[in-house]
C-alpha cells in the first residue's frame, strides 16, 4: 500500500458587524487510514478557538467568535493517505441482516436526501444490475450523465429530489442524488466533505460513500477530481452534517482560498478501482 | 425524586408471503434515569432475534427475519423511572458557544424537520418570547393550538413543513413541527418515540425533547397523555431514526396491541413542570 | 369521415347532512365534431339546476344544492363524433411565432402541470426527437413506460412533479405528466376529462391533448381505452379545470356508475393514427 | 366620477446572440373604466411586431423577433381611468350558487396559488371574520404583516406555499399569497400587473383582485403605492399568465425604465376605499 502525501492550505476571511459565533469544519479528520500531522490553524486578529469533535464519527470542528471587523482564519496540514484499494468483486451489497448496527442510521432518509421518495425510480433505473460496487459505480455514472454541473443553480435548501427535477447543480446536490438512489435500494450511503487534489477551481469539495463489502467506499459523481487525491474531512447523513461554515449571526465571506497540492506528483489510482479511506 | 413503575406491552402480528426481514425498534431504552427489568421478547413462532445498539444514543433495535404465513412478537417489561425535575428557572437556552459538541446535530435540519426553511417564521413568532424553558414550552402550546390531531391527514413522507401548510396530522408531525421551529429558533430538538401511560386509543407514542440547562426536557405538543408517564424506546433527529418497525419486503401487519400502564396509580406531574428522563 | 354514435351514462349518489353546493362537469361538450344528443340530466329528489358554460372553452357545468339525505343525479346523452384524421405529416409543431393567441395560455405551467420546473429534464429526453405528432407520441409513450398505473397512490395535490419522482399514479397524473413534458418543450398542451368506451373498470377518464399542425390532437398516455372511443366533456390547463365534481361543503359519494358504449362495435382506429375531436 | 390622468413609460432593452423570439405584456389594458390614448410602441431596431389578444379577458401582447444584438422596447401611453367605488357594504361575498360562470375558473387553485393546500389554514386564520370586502381587506392587510418586502428572496418557481413558510417575497409574492387564502375560503381572485404611480423603486407592479359583490375589486398587500395610481396591464390567474416578457431562447436585459407619472397630481384615494377598474 502506497502512502500518498497531501499538502492542504485554506484561508477563510469573514466580515462581520456585530460579534459572532462562527463553527467551521475545515481541518481534516484523523483516520486509520488518514494521518494528519503538522497541523496548524490561525485566526488573525487571535481569539480563543473551542476544538470539538462532533457526532457519532467524531467530525471535527473548531468553535470560535467573530469580532467586529474583519477576521482571517487560515488551517494548514499534511494529510499521509494510505487507502484501502479492496478487490472489486469484494465488493458486495451486505443483505441487511448483515449490516452492522452503526451503518444502519445511513439507510434512513435525511434532510437532503429523500430517499423515501425515490423507491420505484431507484428500483426501475438501477434495480436489475448486479449488486455490487458495480451497481454503485452505475448509479454515480448516471448521476454524472443526467445531471449538469452548474454553479449558481441551487441553493442550500436544493434536495436530492429538486435536483432530480431540475437536473443540475454542484458537487453537493451530486452527493445527495448518488446518496438517496443507493439508500433507495438499501445500500447505506453518507455524504463526505473534503479537500480534492486538482479540483478546478480549487474549492472545498463534497463526494459520497457507499458501504459494500464492509467498507465505506469512496465515489465521486462529478467526477471533476481524481479519487485518489481527497482528504477526509468529514462525513454524515448529508452537506448539514458537514457544512464548512456555519454562522450564528451575520457575516461575509470576503475571501476565500483552498488548495490540496501533492508534492509527489503520484499519478491517480487507475479508473474504475475501488477505494477506501473511513 | 419518586420513583415511579410503568409496566409495558406490545404485541405486533406481522403476515408475509416471503421471508422479510423487520427491524423493530419497541424495546424500552436503558438510561441512568430509566431502569428496565423483566423485560422478555417473544418471536411465535420462534426464530432467532439478532439484538442491536443504533445510532450515537444507542437506540435498541431487534432484528428478526419473518417466515412465509404469520409471526407475533410479543415484548414485554418494567421500567422504574427516576425523572430529574430541574427548576424551571434553570432551563436556559445555551448559548451556541456554550452547547456540548454531542448536541449540535440536533441543530441541523433533518427529514421532516425542514428548519433550515424557518427562521423568520419561527423569528416573527417565537422570537420575541423570553429565552428557556418558557419559550419551548409556548412554541408547544401554539403547535397544540394550530394543528388538528387527524389520524390519516398525514404519511410516512409528510414533513414539518408540509404539516405547517395543511395544519393537521398525528403525534409524530406534532413533533416534527416542534422540532422544527426549536431548532429554527437555535435551541438543540429532538424525536423520542415511546410508551405513554393513559395514550388513548392506545398505540406508541411520538414525542420531542429540547435541551434546555444542560438537560434534555421531554415536551409534548399532542397533551394527548401526561409526560410523567412517558417511557423512552429511543431518540433521534426525527421520526426517520426510531421507526418501530421497518420492513425489508412486503408485510401486514394484522394485529397490534400497546399497553403501559401504572400500577400505583400515581398522580401525574403538575402541569408546566419540566421533567428530564434523558 | 365515418360517424360514431356513443352512448353515455352516469349516475351519482351524494348523502349530505346539511344543504351543499355541487358543481358537476359531466355531460358531453358540444364541439363541431361531437353532437350531442338525447341529452338527459335527472336529480332525484328533483331540485332546480343551474347550467353554466364555464371559461374560455365554454366548458359545461351543472350546479345545484344537494338537501340533507341522499341524491341522485343521472345523466344520460349520445354522442355522434366525427373526428378529423390529420395526416401525421401535417401534424408539426408550430412556431412560437406562429401559434394562435387563444392557444398561449396552454404554454404556462399550471397547478398539476410544473412544466417551469422541467426544461432540462424535457429537452434532455425529448430534445433530440424530430419535432411534431411522433414526438408527442413518444413523450406519451414515456410516460406509460416509466409510471405504474396504481390507484391510491396519487392524491388531487399531486403534481406532475411529485408523480415523476414517485413514478405511479392514475389517468389524471399521467396526463399532467405528458402535459408539463410538452409544455417545457413548447408545445401547447391541456387536460381532457371525458367518457371512455371499453375503459375497464368503467369510470370518468383523463387525457390531454396537444396542438399540432393547428389542431389540439388527443392523446392517452395511460393506454386504458382506445382514443377512437372517447367523448369529451371538458378541457383545462389541467384536472383542477375540469373536476368531475366540485363540493361545497361535506357531502359522502354513496354510489357511482360510469358507462360509455359503443353499439355500433365500431373497431378501433389503428394505432398511432393521429385523431382530432376539439 | 372623477377622471384620472396616468402618463405611461416603459423601455426594455435585451440583447442576443440568435434571433430569440419574445413575447411582451406591457401595454395598458383597454376596459370600460381605463381608456387608453395616444399608444406608441417602437422597436428599435425596427422589426415587424405581432400584436395579440390572449386568454378569456384579453390580455394584450406583442411577439416580437429580437435579431442578434440589442434591441429596443419602448412604450408610451395616457391612461384615463375612471374607476368604480362601490360602497363598502355592498362588496359581499356572493354565495357559490350566485357567482358568475366566468368567474369560478378564478376559485381554481393555479402554478403559484396552491389554495388547494390550504382549507384550514384560511379557515383557521380567517373564517371568523364577517364575509365581504373587511375579510379580504383583512387578509391584504396580514400578508402585509406577516411578510418580509425581500427583492432576491423568492425566484419566478416560487409559490404562495413556498413564500408561506419562508415569509418574504416580492409584489408577486404578496398577491399570490391573497389570491390563494382567498380561494380557499371560496373567494374569487385573480392577479393583475400593471403600472402603478409612485412605486419606488419604479418598476411593474403586480397587485390582486377579489370578486365581490359583483365586481372585481382590487387590492394591494405591499402597499408600495396608492391603489388609485393603479393601470391595468392584465389579469390572470396568477403571475404565470401575466409575465411582462417571456423569453423563446436566451437573451439578456440589460436595460429597464417604468414609469408612470399622474401629471394633476391628484390625492390618492382615502385609504379602505374600495375601487374597481375591471
Amino acid at each position: 500500500m502506497t502512502e500518498r502525501i497531501i499538502n492542504l492550505h485554506s484561508e477563510l476571511t469573514y466580515s462581520v458587524h456585530a460579534p459572532t459565533t462562527i463553527l467551521l469544519k475545515v481541518a481534516a479528520m484523523r483516520t486509520a487510514r488518514q494521518a494528519i500531522s503538522d497541523e496548524i490553524l490561525t485566526v488573525n486578529p487571535s481569539t480563543s478557538v473551542d476544538y470539538l469533535q462532533e457526532g457519532p464519527l467524531g467530525n471535527r470542528a473548531c468553535r470560535l467568535s467573530l469580532q467586529p471587523g474583519s477576521t482571517t482564519i487560515h488551517y494548514s496540514a499534511t494529510a499521509a493517505i494510505e487507502p484501502k484499494h479492496p478487490s472489486n468483486a469484494d465488493l458486495n451489497e451486505l443483505d441487511y441482516t448483515e449490516l452492522p448496527a452503526e451503518v444502519l442510521p445511513y439507510l434512513n432518509p435525511s434532510r437532503y436526501c429523500e430517499s423515501d421518495k425515490l423507491g420505484k425510480f431507484a428500483a426501475d433505473n438501477f434495480g436489475h444490475i448486479d449488486r455490487g460496487f458495480n451497481r454503485v459505480s452505475q448509479i454515480s455514472e448516471w448521476v454524472f450523465n443526467n445531471l449538469s454541473y452548474t454553479p449558481g443553480s441551487t441553493g442550500p435548501s436544493s434536495t436530492a429530489c429538486d435536483v432530480l427535477l431540475q437536473r443540475t447543480g454542484v458537487c453537493r446536490d451530486y452527493a445527495h442524488v448518488a446518496i438517496a438512489l443507493c439508500r433507495a435500494l438499501g445500500i447505506p450511503a453518507r455524504y463526505v466533505s473534503g479537500y480534492a487534489v486538482n479540483l478546478n477551481p480549487p474549492d472545498f469539495h463534497g463526494f459520497f460513500e457507499a458501504y459494500l463489502g464492509g467498507d465505506w467506499i469512496l465515489f465521486d459523481a462529478t467526477r471533476l477530481a481524481p479519487i485518489a487525491g481527497f482528504v477526509r474531512i468529514g462525513a454524515g447523513r448529508d452537506a448539514a452534517d458537514v457544512a464548512f461554515a456555519t454562522l450564528i449571526g451575520q457575516a461575509t465571506l470576503t475571501g476565500k482560498t483552498v488548495q490540496a497540492t501533492d508534492p509527489q506528483l503520484v499519478t491517480e489510482s487507475p479508473s474504475g478501482e475501488a477505494l477506501s479511506t473511513a
